[in-house]
């Protein structure tokens, strides 16, 4: 059975995004991340068979890579959870899913074909897929800095199980479980 | 010269106690927190010299330990920032002080004599001691649970250096240094 993993960066003090919805703090900064880390992101990706994200996370994507909107930038297909009608890639696999997700997640599973489900962001829409008890695991990326305010990790109350943490350059890369699953 | 640290346990979505101003998601649970290990309390306290606090912290040690007010439970000098007239201890060193922590710091380092000087917390008095370029080092045990809401862990912008990551048992000890002092 595939997992469904919300993989995501995050300030020390938890927020995924800062209060003007930026990412500067982690995309423009000279830290170190080393590559070959199991956890770094070109080695997650690649066990990922479907991705889902919300309309902020799509919106972001689209607005800071404008060539995702002529061949998406992932190969996986891709759902975007929203009510909003959003321009979609000329090419790639990309849906747009208006409704529960627990009624979107068994397309997801199939479409993953067996690999796992990557619940891009943003917290709320994690948070949907826990309250729905379809999350099985949280893989936080600690960036060395605190933002004070901002887009919440994940806005909800739950015990997680720590499977493991390393450190990843100047990262923290901690993997938990939803303590309910499995 | 003493190390100013701000050593605090966190969910792992940065809040430091909960709507409620509870800590039970931290002490009500059986979580595995290895006694011997480096980033345990009872290590950590070894190397503190002097205590510094809101008055928030104070009071929930006061109610949830009421013994510490015939005899306070730190046999470290310990200052409470406020600006209330609050009960203090009839026995062990307590403080209170009114004023910029700038005012304080020298004191909290003599008292320390050559030992660390431990900002117990909330998260705005370690905020306080940041913007006066006084933090030397963040360490945050992170607690295995999402809170979705809460005293927020440091509410300030600022970039942080990590020097270090350890597992804890079922815990996340993470320790940082403000990258602008050292």
């Amino acid at each position: 059975m595939a997992r469904t993993v919300y993989y995501t960066a995050s300030s020390v003090d938890g927020f995924i995004a800062d209060e003007h919805n930026s990412l500067d703090w982690l995309v423009d900064t000279d830290h170190d991340l080393p590559q070959d880390h199991p956890d770094h992101y070109d080695n997650f990706i690649k066990d990922m068979g479907a991705l889902v994200m919300g309309a902020t996370t799509y919106l972001w994507v689209t607005e800071h890579e404008p060539s995702s909107l002529e061949q998406w930038s992932y190969e996986q297909p891709t759902w975007i959870c929203t009510h909003r009608d959003l321009p979609l890639p000329a090419q790639g696999h990309v849906e747009t899913f208006a409704g529960d997700v627990a009624e979107l997640h068994p397309r997801l599973v199939e479409a993953a074909q067996g690999k796992d489900v990557w619940v891009v962001g943003g917290g709320d829409l994690a948070g949907q897929f826990l309250d729905a008890g379809l999350l099985d695991e949280v893989h936080v990326q600690y960036t060395p800095v605190v933002l004070g305010g901002g887009a919440p990790l994940l806005p909800r109350r739950a015990p997680l199980r720590l499977l493991g943490v390393r450190q990843m350059g100047d990262f923290v890369a901690a993997r938990y479980s939803l303590r309910t699953t499995g």
